[in-house]
């Protein structure tokens, strides 16, 4: 009998054995697969942007932590509270210092940034700018939307809105460069493309919805046929939205293109009151600055001088994160998740 | 006795089972960790280009396998033998019927493939383009070089070579566009920044090596004192670079600044004989694709409707894959691996 139970204990034993060993071997490589694409859990990557309080941002960091948790490493956001370069630049430093694994920035001044830019990618760290970037510093890669483009795509949306004719004005911030583009994107295109469509006025909103406001009731009381408003940014775009407003009852109103998906303008949208919206690449800069991020850390870390000799680079040099127009149909898709 | 070896056979069995599912579990994920970016190796993503025999797809194909390598997935590469848009779209019918999990496509005629791309698209396949596009097609994403960009690049390499002063001419394809881009950012770039510096002469060289001797030929004894010409192609290159040869001896050569990085241009660049070449990002071109058409699978394979209703997309609407100026000081990086 004992012999028996012992014959019984061994062999049970050595079924045991066999089911554990053969799910471990299941488990690891098989010599014709690769691991996949995976980084350690403790490289930080770090977004920094500045009035980090702003919905603007959401996205961009939704991409950027979308990205990293696919990718098993980790994620910081830091960022100046104010539009302030000085103070962005102190946030910067402490960044720096702390030898993260990359940093995606977005430069509240291309020229004051520029040197702490430098000296993040010169000890080592990769550095790449997205949204608002710093021409003339050594980050390796530039995420953003092409202002320009936006512009030519909004003024087809106007095209198509107002059937291509008649009287248009923009409400804009032009010290800013990239509103700037977006204008000029609009107004070639216009000109251009679009005979039927004249541009009778272009304001200065100030980036401000009060200053927006009295712009558009300006041009609306100069040309009360008015049939289109372009506002280049999402606060001018509530404030326009507003002075069309006071006119509701009138025979026909201006359709209303505004810039950006922050609630308000997505509400206004939602309602009619906006007729499109210009809804930038957010998340993609986020998750793509990261998955660049992760590769020229691959590569720094295997070799600190990877990049020193003119190598060719293994990410892009820029990267238009493109531009959706939004509009009644589609504006349920933009509401931050 | 028979007790006791019960007992050591027992104690033994529950030290290996113990062992053995202690290796397991430090092998499966850890709650706090991801398994990281990987693929199925039996899903199988196509490149497709013309003329496929050319070098210049060696570094493309290259940058497509790293990301499947990385990604554990499949690759496939095809083309048509010629320049012929027919033979591409025949080509790229065949990859649709297989159903592959995404086409990188270069696009021989933009106009002539659209319909095929559009199919490929509307069947669920995700498409990008690299190199050659088709801007009114349905893919995702396009990736390739800025030409105008390339242009500018190259004028302002040209100004450092010639102290920026002196006849400058251009050898290129005016009938290609994105040779056309090259030549009006080299053009405007001269223009605009560099009085010291004259453009007398703009010649087609057909993309063929005699033609482009010729017209360097004709250029050289009108303009005895020419400082430097700009090929926009690689064989026109070398056709400048014979022309050039020939004068060996007279005072002072022009400088060339050519395009691409085929072994022949190279050594061009290592023997002096052409200053500098202008490399195109083509590595990133084949990399990227592939990260993007693994992300736009993941999302189509989970949900085939995913981008029906105009969603926001998880990837950029164009990727400049950047231009690098390789000399003689790194032209050693440039060499196919």
């Amino acid at each position: 009998m004992k012999k028996l139970w012992l014959v019984y204990v061994l062999l049970i034993g050595i079924f045991i054995v066999y089911v554990l060993n053969y799910k471990l071997q299941a488990q690891s490589a098989d010599p014709w697969e690769t691991p996949g694409l995976r980084g350690n859990i403790e490289d930080t990557y770090v977004m920094v942007t500045f009035q980090i309080g702003i919905d603007y941002w959401k996205s961009v960091l939704k991409g950027f932590e979308d990205g990293a948790e696919e990718l098993n490493v980790s994620v910081e956001y830091h960022g100046s509270t104010q539009h302030n370069a000085s103070e962005q630049m102190t946030v910067l430093e402490q960044v720096i210092a702390k030898k993260p694994a990359g940093i995606a920035l977005s430069a509240v001044n291309s020229k004051l940034l520029t040197a702490t830019i430098n000296k993040a990618v010169e000890s080592g760290i990769p550095v790449v700018l997205f949204d608002s970037g710093a021409p003339d510093s050594k980050a390796y890669s530039y995420l953003g939307t092409d202002n320009y483009n936006a512009g030519v795509e909004a003024a087809r949306k106007m095209a198509e809105l107002t059937g291509g004719n008649g009287k248009i004005a923009i409400v804009t911030t032009p010290d800013q460069h990239n509103h700037q583009e977006r204008t000029d994107g609009f107004k070639d295109t216009i000109t251009s493309k679009y005979p039927g469509m004249t541009l009778v006025a272009v304001k200065d909103g100030r980036g401000d919805q009060v200053y927006s406001r009295q712009a558009a009731e300006q041009i609306l009381s100069q040309y009360p046929d008015l049939a289109g408003i372009f506002a280049t940014e999402s606060r001018g775009g509530i404030g326009v939205a507003e002075a069309v407003e006071a006119h509701k009852g009138d025979d026909k109103l201006p359709k209303i293109i505004s810039f950006d998906t922050d609630k308000g303008t997505l509400d206004l949208v939602k309602d009619g009151t906006i007729s499109a919206t210009m809804a930038q690449g957010t998340w993609n800069m986020g998750y793509w600055s990261l998955m660049e991020l992760f590769q020229l850390h691959r590569d720094l870390a295997a070799d600190p001088a990877a990049y020193a000799h003119n190598m060719p680079l293994p990410v892009p040099d820029t990267v238009d994160t493109g531009i959706d127009v939004v509009t009644r149909a589609n504006v349920d898709n933009y509401y931050a998740k």
